[in-house]
């Protein structure tokens, strides 16, 4: 593959000879019509949004080139993920995303055509949501490239918090775990939205959170206090490839991992599910326990790390 | 000054040596009454935002090491002037600000007093103006620190975007001009909001931004199409030390710049003015034009030059 590298020592390739004001203008080009009319998007001090009508949502997130991604990624899924990120971080609070904002700090030497194909490919999963990208910021980074995604949200009538397990609650997850990085699926997931919608109007679904550092390091943030989540590996729903190691500590997965009340009929839940979204799965992987109470052959996620961001 | 340096080589004082998990916790410390308690602030997917009445408002800004700052600026400074770049431009709105999220990219060697200071610099601010801190996100950059900030507002019932000049509007300014840097004011400065909501609220204020990037380079933006800005010399309020010059090109001076309906009976405007904001000037100097007609005496803007952010 021949994909355009991020640098370039070519002052005319570059950003450096564009220039701010003829950049900007390119970025609204290559966003086309994810790229609203001022003043509802790019081009005056703040964007202006629609009034949403319960409580907004806010998120944000940032790639790193040398550290999110490399060289050997097409731009257009660098940008494509940037956005798909945040949107997952929608999806797991149960809400809807709604607007964009994206700050570029830059080396003046990244390369014109490596940019286009970012934004293109944030451009598509703009589109593809209808969720403008109205406003942003650049700015220069001396030998690197950071680009940071704020994405707002409105919340739907109930929102789901990390903070409503209780002991003895199943724990559910969305998809498949696993080997994200080496499959390419960390590119090409797409974020459960519509699943994260539906998961919170089922009132038996009581928390939910997306998995993106492995459930190992995530699912401690969704277990109720005095508790510890007894999985049982046999249950874990595994990526080809990928074993339990991968399943809990790889990282990049973008499910939804949710607790569910212990009284719920739980046959009736996984029904309506299949019927929701009969291409993807909804697997029980275990249950949250009184810490101590551990019963045998559960997993020790203690024994498992998933992706530590300072390492 | 002993101000601590911003990385450092003991892993020990480093946010290396802390880890993620370690540092979100010192962060939410650190940040104080800043950071509301979950969901309403750091701990989950996403932030919830109360609703606001009436459209919403967004903006973006990062501060880099190396452009925006370096060693000789104190931490406090840099985190402070990140927030109040962001609420400038909520002012130039003339909206109210509601909420702050934060995204760190930086090296692992990032000294952790240096990050303590940065933090409470930024929660000043924040608790100062009462906009909450209600989310974030940390990631690792090779050999460099950049902070984005992304701030959320609530439009006002009438909004001031750049587009509302016509020809013969007065150019009035807030504040003075020029020097910014050198004095230090681009770090004490505290942000128009309650001139630019004040603003906004004046039936003969069509127009409005705040100065960023020096006048020179931000007017254009305010003018409307087929115009050209007519300025005097004489009438720009300098601040002490500085010439036209400056007061056109040096940027960093977070005043407002509006647009004032032709037929305004201007004493009477100016006269409100001082009884709202005693101690802050708003001075008119000058009028937008048809091009091509530009009075004798009027200075030719095209011979200045702002800050350019990609050079």
């Amino acid at each position: 593959m021949s994909a355009p590298p991020i640098f370039t020592r070519s002052v005319r390739a570059s950003v450096a000879g564009l220039g701010e004001q003829a950049l900007i203008r390119r970025i609204r080009r290559w966003l086309g019509s994810a790229s609203p009319k001022t003043p509802a998007g790019i081009g005056d001090d703040c964007a202006l949004l629609r009034p949403v009508r319960g409580r907004g949502l806010i998120t944000v997130d940032p790639v790193v080139h040398g550290v999110h991604f490399d060289g050997r990624v097409p731009a257009r899924s660098v940008g494509a993920k940037l956005f798909k990120r945040n949107l997952s971080d929608i999806a797991a609070m149960g809400g809807s995303p709604r607007a964009a904002v994206v700050a570029l700090a830059l080396d003046p030497s990244v390369s014109i055509a490596w940019l286009g194909d970012f934004f293109r490919g944030l451009a598509a999963e703009s589109c593809r949501h209808k969720v403008p990208v109205v406003g942003g910021d650049v700015a220069r980074l001396k030998g690197g490239f950071v680009a940071t995604l704020a994405l707002t949200g409105e919340a739907g009538a109930r929102v789901l918090t990390r903070k409503g397990s209780r002991v003895g609650d199943w724990i559910y997850v969305t998809g498949r775990l696993g080997r994200s990085l080496q499959s390419g699926r960390h590119h090409s997931f797409q974020p459960r939205l519509a699943e994260g919608q539906w998961l919170a109007r089922r009132r038996e679904v009581r928390s939910m959170m997306d998995v993106s550092d492995g459930l190992a390091k995530d699912l401690p943030a969704l277990t109720p206090a005095g508790a510890t989540a007894a999985l049982y590996a046999g249950m874990l729903p595994l990526n080809p490839g990928a074993g339990i190691r991968e399943a809990l500590g790889d990282g990049e997965d973008y499910e939804l991992v949710i607790g569910v009340a212990s009284g719920t009929r739980r046959e009736k839940l996984e029904q309506v599910w299949r019927k929701a979204f009969p291409r993807t799965r909804l697997t029980c992987i275990g249950r949250f326990v009184r810490r101590g109470a551990r019963p045998p052959g559960a997993i020790h996620l203690e024994d498992h790390r998933g992706y530590e961001h300072l390492r």
